[in-house]
């Protein structure tokens, strides 16, 4: 077979440069949308721009929808208004508003503009949903069938109107416009033609509401493994439909607000490169902030031992293992409970087994550091047995506080209803360095008397 | 309309107690096997094995298909052969395969017992594929369809056989059962009747090959919003499809390594709770001790500075501050890395535009750190001017380090072929600590001549 002949960045500045729009066009067509949009990331403004002119309605369309908005503003100040009419004529309602959500107020209104009347309704109707609500990122081009028509019905229904909608494999009975029940396209094709749709229609429809959390509805998704929901409004009226390519774009946009703040920095909806170095700042100093101030109680709690310090010097050249130890510790189990809860497998109500997992693992964790380390010193510090004890105690105390705190603070978050992902890497280390000073020159001052 | 009537466990123990199985039975029947796991999950063995019985033949099949392995194991040992035989029957041959793999032998050797001599041989194919490749993933019940067919001998063919297949939503052409083409189930049902596939049929099909890592054949899918991808062999033959599902479920178990892995912990496939007590152990202990010990070399560092410490002991109660904000900030750019690189949206390439955006990034928050921090230095430190601009311009050097180094140690293992989830938090930290200790010293005794 052959592979899809894509049309490289190198080619298509050769053949711009050469004028040969025809077999730049023919290129183009064979190619997908999603690589047509790489391929002009890589262009100057003005060869995007004879790019774009070249594709066809439907293909610009789909273009259009898949750039990042900074390529889109730029590409909409040099299209003219009936070159603007013609993509959107071509593209989703719902597109069409996450488009205007994303572009500042001069070029919306150029926009709405060039919008048809009921096209302009529609959105309007979009634009009310809260953010990063299933009705903020639903379809609303889905096909419904009533429950009275036969299985020939439905499919001439989707025949007729099938062609403009995003999905046509799970299509949603309605009655008055409520959700009554559904079928799947294979349930229309293997069906007897003469059967009503009520016979074979499942009633036990998974739903979703309009203003339910677009994190949520994508969880349905994965965790049933569906391919669309359909999305209901506070009357129960069907109103559109989530589908599954919609639902791995929110799961992968959660996961990495997840990790950003798992690595103590606010999230934002935008890109790293479409984040400005203000905004980037801004992101990373409160945290930075208040890590920086919680240090300096670590720092002034070490103060407090100078004495020892200036008696056993010696002493000072474990902190930095110590802490580091205590907060890697403390990040790992902090950590696999954060996913754990992301993921949906442990809940609030596993507290008391994870914590006597992650006390078991530190026995066992803690043990093996405190003997590597003890033989470590026993043989650098002259043999001296009482320092390598001392701190093989320390270690061991140290990880099993570690783990302790990292496994049981993601939890409490769970439970009142912060973020788990807070309590990551950062925060905990900060805590722990605390509690590590703490507990190592508690147990050093005792042992030397000191 | 009706919401699913969901069984809940405390009324499907009660049932279970009053032996009112008929009304058990109904219950199930309306539940999607996902929701019933949840509830068996809760249940006692026994009980288990009872509401199993209850469950007609599909939806068992399916049920035992979403269980995790040790319930399912547990099952095996109370089922009859021929109750075993029956779900086996009812099950997709790649659904089987993911089942035996995680199997002890013994059991395995029971289930094959129990399947039919056509179904082993499939089965016996599937498991020669590699771990973690296209091929291990792969679903082999799919459409195929042949281009000289009309649409409505395709639309019959899906009506015979459509029945038993996990998707029908696209359908495959070949000739000599080589891939030639892919037709929308949508195309099929909008095309007038006597067309030929050949000439509906879509040419540029994306595929995937048996051994493609299957995270790049689900991000594939991801990328460019595909409910399935159809896989070929080394004679590009057609062999299996990868649904969107299973797509969704790898690349969640992807993100869950890179983000065990970015806390320093070696990842496993089981769950958190399936994962034993060693296990946990082994996985946690390699990066703690490698840290542990480049730990010491920061330790030995300090060591080196006692005099410096000893002329002027406050200098110590900086060390956590400087130590912990260079530890956060690297971790902060190279985490930001990491998941650009993950979700393809920062590629090696863009290498100066990273650091560059970073030094501005870091000039920003190090000046506003060094601020706050000379201000609480001035104020607590008897006015000492000089204190406050030398720990000053220490955090800005700090601060322009870290970001540096965390964001060009993941671009630089991406390079080299090594996962850049490795260069997260916690060898940032390790690597950091040692150079903010080196900066900070270099620093104050430069100023302060000691």
């Amino acid at each position: 077979m052959d592979k899809i002949r894509k049309l490289d960045v190198e080619e298509m500045s050769e053949l711009l440069e050469q004028h040969n729009f025809k077999q730049l066009k023919e290129g183009l067509e064979s190619m997908h949308p999603v690589d047509i949009v790489d391929a002009l990331d890589e262009l100057d403004k003005k060869q995007r721009t004879l790019v774009f002119r070249l594709l066809a309605k439907e293909e610009a369309a789909e273009v259009f929808t898949d750039m990042d908005s900074d390529m889109r503003e730029d590409l909409i100040n040099s299209l003219t208004d009936s070159e603007l009419e013609e993509v959107m004529d071509e593209m989703y309602v719902d597109d069409t508003v996450d488009v205007l959500e994303e572009m500042p107020a001069n070029v919306v209104d150029r926009l709405l503009m060039v919008t048809d009347e009921d096209t302009r309704k529609k959105i309007n109707a979009l634009l009310q949903y809260p953010e990063d609500s299933a009705g903020s990122i639903m379809n609303i081009e889905y096909i419904s069938l009533r429950k009275e028509m036969t299985v020939a019905d439905a499919i001439l229904k989707i025949r007729q109107v099938g062609i403009n909608k995003e999905t046509i494999y799970t299509c949603y009975v309605t009655e008055k416009k409520k959700l009554i029940g559904m079928v799947d396209v294979k349930d229309l094709l293997t069906a007897g033609e003469s059967r009503k749709i009520e016979e074979i229609m499942d009633e036990n429809v998974l739903f979703a509401r309009t203003d339910d959390d677009q994190e949520n509805v994508a969880k349905m998704i994965n965790k049933y493994g569906l391919v669309a929901v359909p999305v209901i409004d506070h009357e129960d009226c069907l109103v559109g439909i989530v589908t599954v390519d919609d639902a791995m774009l929110v799961l992968q946009d959660e996961t990495t607000e997840d990790i950003s703040i798992m690595a103590g920095v606010s999230p934002n909806e935008d890109s790293y490169f479409g984040t400005s170095v203000f905004q980037h700042a801004k992101n990373r100093s409160l945290w930075l902030m208040l890590l920086m101030l919680s240090a300096t109680v670590t720092g002034e709690i070490l103060g407090y031992y100078e004495e020892a310090m200036a008696v056993m010097p010696v002493l000072i050249t474990f902190i930095p293992m110590l802490m580091g130890t205590g907060g890697n510790c403390g990040s790992q189990s902090s950590t696999l409970v954060i996913r754990g809860l992301a993921v949906g497998e442990i809940e609030f109500r596993d507290i008391f087994r994870v914590v006597f997992k992650e006390i078991r693992v530190a026995l066992v964790v803690g043990t093996l550091l405190a003997v590597v380390n003890g033989i470590r010193i026993y043989i650098m510090y002259d043999q001296n047995l009482l320092l390598a004890a001392a701190l093989g105690i320390t270690m061991i105390s140290v990880v099993a506080m570690a783990k302790c705190i990292g496994c049981i603070l993601p939890l409490l978050a769970k439970k009142v209803g912060v973020d788990p992902a807070i309590m990551a890497a950062p925060l905990i280390t900060t805590i722990l360095d605390t509690c590590t000073i703490l507990v190592y020159f508690n147990i050093v001052t005792a042992i030397f008397h000191i």
